[in-house]
């Protein structure tokens, strides 16, 4: 039985976190804290026995929790953090865990030297229908995958969020970075070229990221506030020529040039394709179930989490290079200016 | 808080009942039964100070639980459901709740007159798509349904089921219930007729069903074993030329005569169309959260539950005229035997 | 050179049947006839030297043509063919050929006696899509067809056409006919039985239609007047548990059960799926083409054409048992007299 | 009545071209051009009393056509519209109209001298789906263009065409000139800036083209002949946060903040979706209609046509810095490598 103490009981925690914990067998909440004790207690609807506290520390003291699960601004996921490695703590924080990558590797020396498990809430990684399509593309049939693309459309956030001044960081860090993630996870390559280009309209922006990798494969995204509600598809083409595309997290197509002679002998423009049972649903469609499971697996088996702080470090890359090229809101930059506003940044690494 | 005693700890328990209630706030499963101890044992994993049973009386008479929720064969439905009743304790079963319209009377008639709140696990009516579709199909803008069409395709089961001798009730037992009280959700008439046409393949069978209702709207059924896998469609045609579907309870399309000015001036063929967010999940979709609410919502408000063993008599209705068609299993028949096979039944009512 | 005379300059013949046939190799278009001069003379800005008449019997005298293609009512579909095949003409008659089974008799008889080739323009059965659909659900693989769905959505006719006094007839002669013959080409039996439904709005109607075929499938047919636009989807499920649909004339999706494990190991839900290429188009896809050629083809090699008048016996079998049953249009009739007027027939053959 | 010679009698004169004129009306074919002899006489099985060359220069000595068609190689395009020109003979030429940017300011010059009409055969640009697409993005409701992203999918060419020794130059002109094309369509402004990256894989090849314009908006290409066939989607996005998909031609979205309450209320995630009709067929929807007629009726109204020779600046300058950037294909190039051979160009203009 591990003993977990949740910390942040907003939206987040309600609505994924805290039901996905509850179907996690063999777990128990013994601590439940929030700033305001009032959304702290509205765990006790659903876990008997727990307490309540308004400060993590006094809750650490108090009941010695094996593992921490954090839903929080990112200073408080990155100072809790820090807080709870030091006391040899497991940590699970959703995402962003922090603000920069500078932050970031502080974080995981910590937990580096304490020896803990850390995690981060990239619950796409785990979503299903994604884990179907990371299993075709790493399967020999399909190929190596040459080329990743992301669309991630998003109508917000539209304006600097947890004290940053950039809206483009906020941006990145509460949207972006499950995309980013997403492109780090068809190798074991390391990024070696990061480009991108936003374009700000009077208060949305749109943002194109271009990233290569040193396998030679490359990954492009198409993201920003400028759409008018969240939507999502990704594809993946390999260098056998197929293509797989998942569209919001709910339909997969395999385009194969092999199938074709399979179905009806020859006909050019079949495919397979895949949706979820009609009835799909509970926390291991959408990943939350999955990451959780994850991490406290990790603290069984004593091994790495491949969600893991370390794990962020491509992610925190590519954030890092975009924000270098940020350039003032306001309306459309003309081109002059934006050209200039571009760069391109070799990724130092080692 | 209302304390709840869970009764037969299989797969449906475990992936769909029990992750639902853990998530409803204010109730307390204080007790699990299983003729297995080891199965109903598995419930701690979940829940804390949970108290295993082999035997429902026992824990009846242990526990006095407020409300029992079982998901066990039909027979077991059918006898525990009359015991608690019986005993003035609420009941929830998972569909189907017993084996015939006599039986599903006797159950109604026992709960009048105990005054307890009864439920069946109809999820497809309370799942989210389906409530979008039936709050349009209800407007006066959509007009008033004339037609409905299901298509509940499925590949088992095959042969009968829970000691029964036949595979086409077995069937509709088990799939079709749900398909044909959907049918009954889009008015408030009754069931004026009942034509069908079962076909018999070696193992599986195809049925359609035809239903008309009091109101003049119809409704037709095609389902079946016959098929590769489990799938969903529905659609709803009104008196105003507008058409609704639904897609494998994910996609939604709105067949509208005057959406078509609204986007460009005129041009035809233009439908709205809705799909879930690309991370729904949960089981507020799926129906299961809302059937189980509902249920504890009208103990608590001592009101009659929507989908209580009442609101099942259409239901089991168009059930046993479907089953008094039937004819032996086998290979196809041959055309003279099967149009005796079909028969128009008129509903006996009052 | 099959030298053709056209009949009928109206929507039909411009937009689609006068095209095609400008795209067949080896005929050539020797006149154009109709009650317009006006209209007639528009044939001359596509093809050069040709005669222009407002009267068939003097053109069939002065061009001599071997072959007629007719796009006018029924009434001068039946009248002209007789002519034309008196005189040992070939007829091309678009859809539909008159308006009775008894019609269609005389037509047939006079077409043998005079051994010549005759057609009716069913377009949607050489439709590639169809083709397609048609080749696989023939494959062994595939199995024997069990069941064949039909969805024929259509926005009119709400009035008589033709000068019939039923809408009803008018309706089936005008959009069903189309998924009737449709549903007789999935196999080489014979109607057996016909049962319908039709329901009336305050103009527009719904029908079903459930065929029964001597070999002991299946088919039903959904259609009528009461939807937005005109939209078309057709499914077949064979005795191999394998389900075959067609959206639109657009995608095809093969549900097939031993698809899975050729993909990624065993997953359930995958599926085979097709569409057109993005730049289909020409009068191949629609099937104007296919019917055109399979006709002067089967004029050049003296054989039955596929879609000739005899092999509209069953449709129109089909077409009179619906219209056997007819009810006054108005409101939506009472269940009583809906009833009353739903009749079942059989078939009477020979 | 226009006087056309045919030049080129291939495949896509045959599939396309030829058919199109077919249905064109007021024009004439009064002669068809090819090396091979045998190929043009094909041409008789369609068209009355035309005649047939080898050689252009005495095609148009002895026939004066008013008109030249031409599907051929880039090479004969542009030698032959060259001599028509000079002729005073209006030209359309389908794709791609000439090798280089130099060549085309030549023939582009020649034109303005002999004030010719010129068409380059574009029919992306005039499909149906794609002149919805543009109508609606073209709207002051949908706002004002800022992106457009197009994937264009393609299997082939893998190997030099034409005598070039570039395949990439062959595989843009061959290919994604019509995709590079429909990016300029959206908005009056010049091209400022042009990034692009191509991987190379043992034959087949992916390139990332990323065009700015000079009113701010942008445009991304995702494409290659890395893919099973050919596919092609596309998407616009605009600063009022609407979002207008186009997929294979067929399905268009419109997702549309401010849909949803129009819908049900207030729900969330409605879209506007459209697709032609079942039976959408012939020459309109590919677009060879539309660019032909378009051709012939600035020849009737002595306007330039809109997508004569001038208009493909834009499109070669991008071809042009795509070119310029091209690496030695071979297995994926090293990073280092690849990172040098990736140019940022400024577009000089004027």
């Amino acid at each position: 039985m591990i003993r977990v103490g949740l910390v942040g009981i907003g939206a987040q925690t309600k609505e994924n976190i805290l039901p996905s914990l509850l179907q996690i067998p063999d777990i128990q909440i013994v601590a439940a804290c929030d700033m305001s004790l009032e959304r702290a207690e509205e765990v006790k609807s659903y876990v008997r026995d727990v307490q309540v506290f308004k400060d993590v520390a006094t809750m650490i003291d108090c009941m010695g929790p094996d593992a921490l699960v954090l839903a929080c601004p990112p200073q408080a996921h990155r100072d809790i953090s820090l807080l709870a490695i030091e006391r040899g703590i497991h940590v699970f924080v959703e995402k962003p865990p922090c603000f920069t990558l500078h932050e970031l590797k502080d974080m995981i020396d910590a937990a580096a030297r304490k020896r803990v498990v850390t995690a981060v809430g990239l619950n796409f990684r785990f979503a299903r229908p994604i884990q179907h399509l990371r299993k075709i593309a790493s399967s020999e049939k399909f190929g190596q995958p040459v080329h990743v693309q992301i669309n991630h459309y998003a109508g917000k956030p539209r304006a600097p969020m947890w004290g940053l001044t950039s809206t483009l960081r906020s941006f990145l860090l509460a949207q972006t970075i499950h995309s980013i993630d997403l492109t780090t996870a068809f190798g074991k390559d390391h990024v070696t070229d990061v480009r991108s280009n936003v374009q700000h309209g009077s208060d949305a922006m749109l943002a194109r990221i271009d990233i290569s990798f040193s396998s030679g494969r490359s990954a492009s995204i198409l993201t920003g506030s400028m759409f008018p509600y969240f939507e999502f598809d990704m594809k993946v083409v390999s260098d056998k020529s197929n293509m797989i595309t998942l569209d919001n997290l709910w339909n997969i197509t395999l385009h194969d040039a092999e199938i074709a002679s399979q179905v009806v002998g020859g006909d050019k423009r079949w495919r397979n394709a895949w949706q979820p049972g009609p009835l799909d649903s509970g926390y291991v469609r959408s990943g939350y179930f999955g990451e959780l499971t994850g991490f406290f697996n990790a603290i069984r088996s004593g091994t790495r989490f491949e969600a893991d702080f370390e794990s962020m470090i491509p992610t925190f890359q590519v954030i890092e290079q975009v924000c270098a090229t940020e350039i003032q809101p306001g309306i459309v930059a003309p081109p002059a200016l934006r050209v200039m506003g571009e760069q391109q940044r070799s990724v130092a690494r080692g």
